[in-house]
């Protein structure tokens, strides 16, 4: 069980997203999750998620706020509520524009990847080989803005070159809220192109940031077969390369979405199929299938052998220390 | 004068369009223009200008016709009318979205670059060093797209290695619809990187494309300086190296717009100030400043010794050929 004045961060859920689910977080013992707003979305799509969040969070006042700073999230979890962090997985909602960076942090986002699988105006995807790095212009301009209203520079899915690119470009630490180590292929080598290897993830450590572990079978060890063990190995070795104050949790956990979704966050517009055929298989591991069960890390990493200490940080207090050094007050 | 049949086309003006200045079309004795509906603009900004063109058109139709095939151009111009084919600088108008290329095909329009100076999602551009080429995923489903509806690929702002990733790609000739050979070099070192090296130049030529030669001080022989025989020589040269069939006229006039506009297409919505500083310095040889005078480009070919079929091929036919081969019936 969580000790008292521990604070469990997950910083990727992209689930369909209803009083139940947002139940399932507060029972996981959840402090803060960090959500998707957009993939391939445009400004004004991506302004009608955040609406709706807004819209959600009111009606659910009992359980969950949308929180723009780690001050927020600390008055949110005193009143019993889990504080919501409003991202997106892709530079799309900003169109190239440095005024809807802004607008969009006005509005509350905290958290953007500047790409998402594929090569855009700002950088390059996962998916490219080889990605072409940050672009000397957009690009750049791009994370000078982030780091001016402090929105955190997200690298999940970008190509290995980019997210060295936005290492260097970056003022602020940028983060892997969700992804693993290169070291371990989960149960797709096309989607497992995600993992980083381990330049990029010291650089990512260096620069003052944190890797979300993540347990989405097609990018963990053993795929969705893949045993609380086998995740606190990983956990281990990622600590062994890090330092303990580099990595936490970024489930990736979707929860509710059908193919259509997959297809969606595969293709967007720019495809009439998925570069990466869909298949029916399990997604995530049956001990981690719901944020219900988050407290399985907890167990995991103490039979691991990791300290309270060690294991508060992993599952809630490094993304909290960097949260706070990103978003400013 | 012109010759009775010959059809003089310009591939390539981006004015503030009012009746005067169409009236100056016909004045020039131009029978078609390739005119730009976007630099920066996404679908909805793009549609409008769209609708707006529309507009224009109906309100002089005894002076122009938005034309979709040559058959159409030749119809306009037997009623006396100057053809208008309807062009983006940019892919910005497709949002990445296939189904947008569709929409704008549907809409009229007949020519789109890939990319305009800068690194998008579809390829890199001209600014770019070096251009990271046609993007895997979104950018070649992009160019089978356009030659699937009959959209003619333009890549007078690409990159170098964007234009030769293209050539490759298409399943249709490709154009260079405004551009120089890089052999001559304007008065901006920064905008000539738009001019052409040979390779890519040969390549156009070889997939049956075509190169439009500009009098645009930036990127013109000896800048806006350029004389008729400056330009009759670039002709010359451009014509030895690609044979008569591959070379056309693209002025890049623009006329009526003040430096705002200027700020626009360095900067966009990317960018805080223009990567390449704007000044005020002539843009335009006075010779070719206005459509009136396009037949200067006649007498400078004929004083250069181009015969008249040769003048009638570089001042309009091949183009007319272009476009019939990649527009359809």
């Amino acid at each position: 069980m969580q000790s008292a004045g521990a604070r469990w961060v997950d910083a990727l859920q992209y689930s369909k997203w209803n009083r139940e689910r947002l139940q399932e977080l507060d029972d996981g013992g959840l402090s803060c999750v960090h959500v998707t707003l957009a993939t391939w979305e445009d400004a004004r799509e991506t302004l009608l998620a955040l609406g709706r969040w807004n819209s959600l969070a009111r009606e659910n006042a009992d359980l969950v706020a949308i929180v723009r700073s780690v001050a927020e999230l600390r008055e949110a979890n005193d009143a019993g509520r889990v504080g919501i962090i409003l991202g997106t997985q892709n530079s799309s909602p900003f169109e190239d524009s440095l005024d809807l960076v802004q607008a969009f942090h006005a509005a509350g986002m905290r958290i953007a990847q500047l790409t998402y699988n594929t090569q855009n105006s700002a950088a390059g995807g996962c998916w490219d080989d080889p990605d072409g790095g940050v672009t000397q212009h957009y690009g750049r301009n791009l994370i000078r803005e982030m780091n001016q209203v402090g929105m955190l520079v997200d690298l999940s899915h970008s190509g290995g070159r980019s997210c060295l690119d936005a290492i260097a470009a970056s003022e602020a630490p940028v983060a892997i809220t969700h992804g693993n180590p290169a070291e371990f292929v989960g149960d797709s080598v096309q989607l497992a192109v995600r993992n980083r290897s381990n330049a990029v993830l010291r650089e990512i450590a260096d620069c003052g940031g944190v890797v979300g572990l993540s347990t989405y079978g097609r990018i963990a060890p053993n795929g969705a077969a893949c045993t609380p063990a086998d995740f606190a190995d990983m956990a281990a070795w990622t600590v062994e390369l890090l330092g303990i104050d580099h990595v936490g949790i970024g489930t990736d956990l979707y929860l509710g979405h059908d193919n259509s979704s997959v297809h969606w966050w595969r293709a967007g517009r720019w495809a009439r199929q998925p570069a990466v055929p869909i298949t029916d298989d399990a997604r995530f591991p049956e001990w981690l299938d719901t944020p219900v069960k988050f407290g399985n890390f907890d167990a995991a990493l103490a039979d691991k052998g990791f300290k309270a200490a060690e294991r508060e940080a992993i599952l809630g207090g490094n993304w909290l220390r960097l949260f706070e050094q990103v978003f400013g007050g």
